[in-house]
C-alpha cells in the first residue's frame, strides 16, 4: 500500500487527535514528524503510545523533502502564514478550522497555493461524519426534490473554558465563528447552494450571571441561499444531556433528518419511562471516525490527484458567513454577504 | 353529569369537527342549535348522523335563554362582532382562532367580554394535544429548568387550495397570519413569556412556478422574548410526508422534544431500509382529540367557574405576532412587537 | 344512515366499553336494551351518562322482536348457552372471548349458529387494533414474504385480583386460557395458518413468595404450524412499565414488527438519559379504539351480509391451543394439538 | 506503556480480524508472530499493511519465551490440544468459540489450564459489545431487579455456504451448536445463572427447496433456569434485512432491552414512509470492535493478573447447553442438561 508521508504542526488536542489516527486508523499515511513549541506534554503521550516525540521548530517538517504533507493544527491566526510557506515548500496542505481571522491573509492564501498546485484540504470534519455524510448522499441523490429548508442544531456538552477569551485571540471568538463556522460550512454542503444573506439573534443566556463574560452564548441564524431556499441554525454552548449535533433538509420530496449518535442501544423500560442513552459527550467520542475519515480522503486526494472535499473556498466562505452573522447580531439587522466579500 | 347547553355558528369544516365532538366525545356538553347561513350540505350529514338540523339564522342562538354558550366557528372577520353579540346577550364564548383580523375590535371585544362577565376562550386546540400539553407539563414542572431556546416545525400536508387567497378576506391571508399563528401561539405557551422582537424570513418555493400566487409559502421566523431566550419557527405549506408537527423547549437542565404522532408502531424491516408509518395527514387525525378536548375543558371552566385555557389576551397576542412577522417579512428587517401593540 | 339494533348481555366492565363505544362510537349501531342480573352499579353510569339502564332478565333481549344482534359479555361458562340461544332467536350474536370453556359446547354452539343462518363474530378486538391489524396487512400484501417465526410479547401492568381464581369457574383460569388465549388467536391471524404443536415452560415467579397461588404466572410458549414455520409467545401478568404487546413477523423478505403505543410523543431529554413515556397502561387506553372497531365491523357483516372477521373456528381453535398449552406445562412435553381436537 | 507480547495462530478470517486490531486498536498488546499453514493469502495482506508475515509450524509460537500469550484461531475440533499445549508452555490462552467439539477434551483442557496457572479466555466477544455489556450493567446494578425472562434474537445476514457442512468437522456443524452457542452464553450472562433445562425447536424453512441439506436453519429455543426463570432464543439463517441481533431482559423492576446498530441516524421522510437505515451486516461492522475490546480486556486481565471475562467453564456450559438443545430438537422433548453435563 503506498503511504504518504505526513508532518502535524501543532499538538494540542486536535492536533493529538490527528496524530492517533494517522498511527492507527489511516493505512495510506505515515507520520514522519511532529512539531510543537511546547511539546512537553505530548512527548510523555507520545513515548507511552511509541509514536514520535515533537521537534519544537516546525521548519523541521518545512525543509524535509520526504513530507509530502502537513497537517496544521497550530492556533487559527497562524493558518494563514503556515499554508503559504507549506504550499511554497512544495506540501500539501491540510488545515483545521477556521482558514484564518484575517480575510486578506485567506485570499492571499488560497492564490498562493493554486500557484504552487499543492493540495489543500480545510477540517471540516463533519462534512466526514457518517450521519451528516448519509444526508448529504440523500440530498445529492435527489431523495429529498428541491432543498427548501435546511435546519442545524449545534449544542455543545459544556462551556468554552474562560481561558478561551483571555487567550491571544481570544477577541476574534465569538459563538459565531467558533462554533457556528461548522453549521455554516454544513448549511451550504448540504444544500450545495451560496448563502446571500444571514441574520442572527443572540442572546447571553447561560453566563447571565458572569458579568465579565459579554458574549452571546445561544443564538439563532436565519440564513437566505441565492434560490431563495433558507435555512436556521441554533446554538448553545452547553447542553447538559450531551453533545447535540442533529440537522434537517427539507424538500419538495421529503425530508432528511440526522438524529443524535448514541453510546448503545440497551435501553431501560420502567416504571419511570423509557430510558435511552443519551447522546456521546466527548468530540472524540461523536467525531473521532470523522477526523480519521477526513485525514484518509485527504491523502487519497493527493495520491488519486482529485480534488479535495473541503476547500479553501469552502473555508473563506464559512468565515464570511460568520463575520456577516456577527456583524447581524451586533446591529441587530439582516446582513448581505456581498458586504462582506472580498475580490477573488 | 351536568350538561352545559351550547349553540354553534357555522358548520363549515371546523364546525362540523366541533358538532360530532359535542354530539359524541363530550358528555359534559349538550347541543341545542347550530345556525349556518347555507346549511344544505351541512343538514345531510346531520340527518345521516342523527345530529340537529341547521337554522340560517344565528340570532335563534343568540336569542335562546336555554343556551348557556356559543362556539364560534364562523369566518374570521366576522368573530370579534359576534364574540361581542354573544357576551351581550349573557353567554360564553369559544372563538376560533384567529380572534379577528383587526386588531381595535379585537381591543373592544375584550372588554365586552370582561364588562358581561362571561367566558372567552380562543381555538389554540394545540394547547390540549397529547404531545404539546405534556411538553407544557414538562416546562412548568421544572424539567427543563430555564427555558433558552424553542423551536417549533410546523408543516402543512397540502398547500391551500387557490380559492383561499381569492376569497373574501383573502387579501388577509398569509402564511403568518394562518399557519404561524398557531405556533405564535405555541411559543407563548411553552415558555409562558412574552415576545418583544420578530424577525421573518419568507420565500415563495412551492408555488414559484404560479406567477399568480405571490405569497411566502415557506418561512422561518426567529423572535426573542422579554428574558432573552429565543424561539425560531419554520413553516411550509406542503411536507409530502403528512403533517409534520413537531416542537422542542431547550433550557439548562436539559430539553424536552415533540415528534410527529403516526398511524401504527407497525414497522417493516425490509432490504431497503426500516420503514416505519409517515406522520398522520389530515387536521382530523392529528387534532380531533385535542379539539374536543378543548370544548371540553371551555365547557369545565363555565361549570367550574374557572379561567380559561386560552384567553383572549392569547387570541390578541398572537395575531400581533403575527402582523409584526409579516410586516418583517416584508420590509426585511426586525420588528418590536411595541411597534403594533395597541393600548389595553 | 342504517343503524343496527343491538342488545348487550352483561355490564360488566367489558359490557360497558361496548356500550360507551356503541352509544358514542359506532354511528352505524344503536343500543336498545342492556341486560345484567346485577345492575345497580352500571345503572347509576348509565344515568350519569344518559343510556339506558338495564333489565335484570335477558330474555327480555332475546324476546325483542326489533334487536337485530346481541353482544354476549357475560361469564365464561353461559357464552356457549346464551349463543345458542340468540341464534335460535334469529339474533346475531357477538360474543366476547373465550367462546367457552366447554369444547363440546361449542361445537354444538357453531352448529347451532350455523343452522339458524346467523352471523357469529368471537371478542378477539386485538385483530382489529391500528397495530396489529396493520402488521397483518403487511403480512397479506406479501412484505414479509414467506413466514418463517412469529413472535408474541404479551404482558399485563398489573397481575388478576386474587378472587380471579376464587371465583366460580376460576379452577378453568390459567395464563394459558385467559391471557395467553389472545395472543394464539394473533398467531394464528397473522400467519394465516393452523398450529399442529405446542410446548409450554412456565414459572410461578411474580407470585413466588404466595404459596397459596399455585398457577404460573410467567410463561414462554413454542408453537408449530403446519407449514413448519415457528410461534413463540411470552407472557407475563406484570409489567411496572406499562402494558406490553408487542409482536413480530418474520420471514424471507423481510420482517415487520409492532412495537408499544404510548401516550405522547414529548421526551425528555435529560442529564439521566432520553426518556420517552412509557407504554399506555390500561386496556381501555390501548385498546379502546379497537374494541369500538371490532363493533364496528360486526355491525357491517351483517349490514353487508359479509363474514366477521373472527369467527366460531377462531373462538374454538384459541381454546383448544390454550388447553393444549395448559397440557404441556403440566406435562412438561410438547403436546399436538390433534390430541385435543374436536370432531367437528 | 506495558506492552504484552502475543502470537497468534490461525491467520484466516477471523485470526486476520484479531490481528489487525491487535496491530492498531490495543496499544496494550504487541504483535510478534502469526502461524498458519497456509499462509499465502493472508501474507499478501500483512505484506499492503506491513504486518507480521506468518509461519507456517505454530510450534515456533509455543518456543518463543518472549510470546507470553496466544490467540487460537485455528478450527474448532483442534482448539483443545492448541489450549493445553500453550497452557504446558506456560503461555496464556484467547481462544476463540467453540472451546471443543469434544466435551471430554474440554474438561481435560480446564484442567490443564488450571494447573499450568495460565489464563483462559473463550471469545465470546458479545460480552464485550457496547449493546449487551450496558444490557448486562443494567442488570447486575438492579435496574430490572428480580429476573423473569430472557429473550435473544439472532439472524444472520446470509446463511452459512454449503462447504461449511462438508468440510471436516462439518458433521458438528448446527445451528445450535454455531449459531446459537453465542446466544446460549450471552443468555447464561444477563441472567447470571445456570441453565437446567432446554426445549429446542427448530424447521428446514430457509433451505426447504434443498434436499442436500437436512438441518435446521431456523429454531426458537426455550429454556428454565434454576431459579426457574426462563429464557428464550430465536435463530435464523439469513435476515435480509441485516445482521439481527437483538435482546431483552424483564424482571420485576422493568426491561432492558437492546436494539440493533445502523450505520447512520439518517433518516428518509418520504411519501412512502419514515425511512431509517437498517441493521448493520457484516460481523466487522457489527462486532468489530468487540473483537477488539475483548482481547483488550484478555491483555489486561494478564497485566494485572484478575479472572477473565469469559472462562472455561463458560465455554464449557455453552457447548453443554449447545448438544442439549440439538438433542432436544432430534428427539422433539425437553432435555435436562444434568443428562450431559460431564463430572467435573
Amino acid at each position: 500500500m503506498k503511504k504518504t508521508v505526513l508532518g502535524v504542526i501543532g499538538a494540542g488536542n486536535v492536533g493529538c487527535v490527528h496524530i492517533g489516527n494517522i498511527m492507527t486508523a489511516i493505512p495510506q499515511a505515515k507520520l514522519k514528524c511532529v512539531a510543537d513549541p511546547y511539546p512537553a506534554k505530548y512527548n510523555e503521550w507520545a513515548r507511552e503510545m511509541e509514536y514520535p516525540e515533537a521537534v519544537t521548530d516546525y521548519k523541521k517538517i518545512m525543509e524535509d523533502p520526504e513530507i509530502e504533507a502537513v497537517v496544521i493544527c497550530a492556533p487559527a491566526a497562524a493558518h494563514g502564514d503556515l499554508i503559504m510557506e507549506a504550499a511554497r515548500a512544495g506540501k500539501h496542505v491540510f488545515c483545521e478550522k477556521p482558514f484564518d481571522y484575517d480575510i486578506a491573509k485567506i485570499v492571499k492564501a488560497m492564490k498562493v497555493v493554486e500557484e504552487c498546485k499543492v493540495k489543500l484540504q480545510l477540517g471540516f470534519n463533519r462534512r466526514f461524519d457518517h450521519n451528516f455524510a448519509k444526508a448529504h448522499e440523500y440530498v445529492k441523490a435527489g431523495k429529498v426534490g428541491d432543498v427548501h429548508v435546511i435546519k442545524i442544531t449545534s449544542r455543545d456538552p459544556f462551556p468554552p473554558a474562560m481561558g478561551y477569551f483571555t487567550a491571544p485571540g481570544g477577541e476574534h471568538c465569538s459563538i459565531y465563528t467558533d462554533t457556528t463556522i461548522h453549521d455554516f460550512d454544513m448549511a451550504r454542503y448540504l444544500n450545495n447552494c451560496e448563502v446571500v444573506e444571514v441574520y442572527a439573534m443572540g442572546s447571553k443566556l447561560i453566563n447571565k450571571d458572569k458579568p465579565e463574560i459579554t458574549r452571546d452564548d445561544t443564538c439563532v441564524i436565519t440564513m437566505r441561499f441565492e434560490d431563495n431556499s433558507l435555512a436556521v441554525i441554533d446554538n448553545s454552548w452547553e447542553a447538559v444531556y450531551g453533545y447535540d449535533q442533529r440537522a434537517e433538509v427539507f424538500g419538495t420530496k421529503g425530508a432528511v433528518t440526522v438524529e443524535n449518535d448514541i453510546f448503545s442501544q440497551a435501553t431501560l423500560n420502567a416504571r419511570e419511562g423509557i430510558i435511552a442513552e443519551k447522546p456521546l459527550v466527548t468530540i472524540k467520542d461523536r467525531y473521532g471516525a470523522a477526523y480519521a475519515e477526513e485525514v484518509r480522503q485527504f491523502v487519497l486526494a493527493i495520491q488519486n490527484d482529485t480534488p479535495t472535499l473541503a476547500t479553501g473556498m469552502d473555508g473563506l466562505m464559512s468565515i464570511v458567513i460568520a463575520d456577516a452573522a456577527r456583524k447581524s447580531a451586533e446591529e441587530n439587522r439582516p446582513v448581505k454577504i456581498c458586504e462582506l466579500m472580498p475580490k477573488l
